[in-house]
């Protein structure tokens, strides 16, 4: 389904039935396997999850989710399993049928494929048009037993902050039930990938999934203790890390920005704020340039719909301080020395409560462009 | 103001004392001169429009209020006016301050330069980064008398939808109160500059002026009545044909896309819809490069926070069916022959209703990218 026989299609197992928590794109117009996986998902049991890349199966109809469901049936007979333990994925082109005769082949092939060595490998089938793989773990100790968490992402285009246009999968050997696994997702992806933006655009196939089999050995997790705000504080370390990678080789990205607001009256107008700043079209060529145009930024925090009173305000790019009182303080040539690096902040503080909120961007560059003008042809 | 001598200030009076009416920026980030024009023009009266480009006088604290009061105030002892008679404008960098002599010497200069043939010198003294000149005029008869309704527009970059960035300022002899001028100027605004996006950024500094001062001698025009909805219709007309123009002239623009979303619930769904459509990076850059990318549509469309069932949706574009029930009707190859032209039409049908509204859009270039990514520096 790739050109040049690129990797296409990867599969993820667990030996023993596992824990599932999942989260799925906000768009109203979804793709088939989001609808399958949804469904597949709710009882918080899984075995294995089946991703192809480079046709997205969205707006395909009826005959789209019956390719869904003969993926997930074909899997389920290869591995004995049954198809409501099996989640779909897909990634790529809107629009197009999946042929599906050569998915299902393979399918068959995968399973014949499997192997803990292929970690990477995986992550690399999963891409569509990252520039690079994805993917990391960690462990922790929990009741002397050591817990492995392992995660792989794509992203690349259609970067929005709710749910973002990714597929990310994390594997845990934890033991830890869907009801406690629940909230660890829900805490881990807000400050990962529901506070990024490449593009603004949310996608019909963003898929985030979790599956913890237990085989680690400890006792469950419960929501609540100790052991469980461990295990989610490296659930979202793991998660916030693939997240800057996502925006850092975003469609054309050349560098990462992390936008910090605060003063806000409460976190949610901050998140409006710094929402409103990184996803200007704009500022974000500003940032491409490393041109400190402070203007840009105060404006676009400016038609966020918060309160906003420009005299109140404080800007620092780089750690520089760009405004003061809201004016100039004449410090532009310092901040573009500090925006030559890959990666720098920009805080805004409004100067009026304690809300607070992060969002990290890609900078928008001409090859974004002209990469997204002839995607499809 | 503006490098190598280019026209950077204009001035428009009118022989005696004329009705207004005006329409400013949402944003909650106000220029100076947007602050002393929003005052004076409250009371429904003005005699005189001045504009200087370059400099936008907007995050300058009370030093930039001062330069716009200050502007009044020279205006006024010039042409022998009140300073509440004057309606200051500014456009071009955020943050920098007006050279306050220079500038009250050019107002001087400018109120001895005025004369009727100057009109189209004026347009072009209030463009910033505008590739052409945007002004026109029409003329109707009431009462027997002519009536004469000439306007300009500045636009190019900031161009969002509630009021676009932009400077706008329409003469007319017509006789008309303030207040039967107001609803003509919201009507014309909202099928014109409230329905157009080139980057989504709604600036700091936007302004809409009417003057009318009655010298055609009609009756005055009444709200409701026959005349003045065809007054109404006249302005509206004028002012599209100048969005129209502001579109075509966004920065890095190639194309202008009219979006069209029907058969939703409400036109309020619909423009929700539209907006999304015609805002989304990927759909525009998909227009630059000429590619039915219709997968885009229908996704920016299902983000926009509507009801919406994809099995219903049908859409055209440059009058060829793409998508029938959601799905591809195959006709890609003869919708990319019909967006190879400069203006074509998305037409989406959400099959829910009879709400409709309508969006024009620009395309997104490299060379915009290009162009912003170092504006300041």
């Amino acid at each position: 389904m790739k050109p040049r026989g690129a990797l296409d299609t990867a599969l993820i197992t667990s030996a023993v039935p596992a824990s599932v928590a999942a989260a799925f794109t906000r768009n109203r117009v979804v793709a088939a396997p989001v609808v399958v996986a949804r469904e597949h998902a709710r009882d918080g049991r899984a075995r294995a999850v089946i991703i192809n890349s480079g046709i997205a199966n969205a707006c395909t109809g009826g005959a789209g989710l019956d390719t869904a469901r003969a993926t997930c049936a074909e899997l389920a007979r290869s591995l004995d399993i049954d198809p409501a333990e099996v989640l779909p994925c897909s990634t790529g082109k809107i629009g197009v049928a999946l042929p599906r005769a050569r998915l299902l082949s393979a399918v068959r092939r995968a399973s014949l494929a499997l192997a803990p060595g292929a970690f990477w490998r995986a992550a690399r089938a999963i891409t569509t048009t990252d520039a690079f793989v994805k993917a990391d773990k960690r462990e922790i100790v929990i009741d002397r037993r050591r817990v492995t968490v392992a995660a792989m992402a794509k992203g690349a285009g259609m970067i929005a902050p709710d749910m973002a246009t990714l597929l990310v999968f994390a594997m845990t050997d934890a033991r830890v039930s869907a009801r406690a696994l629940r909230p660890a997702l829900r805490a881990a992806l807000s400050g990962s990938f529901n506070a990024i933006t490449v593009d603004g655009d949310t996608s019909t196939n963003d898929t985030t999934i979790v599956l913890a089999n237990g085989r680690a050995g400890n006792s469950p997790l419960r929501a609540g203790s100790i052991a469980h705000k461990r295990f989610t504080d490296t659930l979202s370390d793991l998660l916030g890390d693939l997240a800057r990678l996502v925006v850092l080789d975003g469609e054309g990205a050349t560098r990462a920005v992390e936008v910090v607001v605060r003063g806000a009256r409460s976190a949610r107008d901050a998140k409006r704020v710094a929402r409103s700043i990184a996803g200007s079209t704009l500022t974000k060529a500003a940032f491409h340039g490393g041109d400190p145009n402070w203007g840009r930024i105060l404006c676009a925090a400016g038609y966020a719909g918060v309160p906003l009173e420009v005299r109140l305000c404080r800007l620092w790019i780089g750690g520089v301080e760009l405004v003061r009182h809201g004016i100039s303080s004449g410090a532009e040539a310092r901040a573009a020395r500090a925006m030559r690096g890959r990666e720098f902040g920009v805080v805004l503080d409004l100067g009026q409560g304690s809300g607070a909120a992060r969002v990290l961007t890609s900078d928008l560059s001409p090859r974004y462009v002209r990469f997204n003008s002839a995607y499809s042809t």
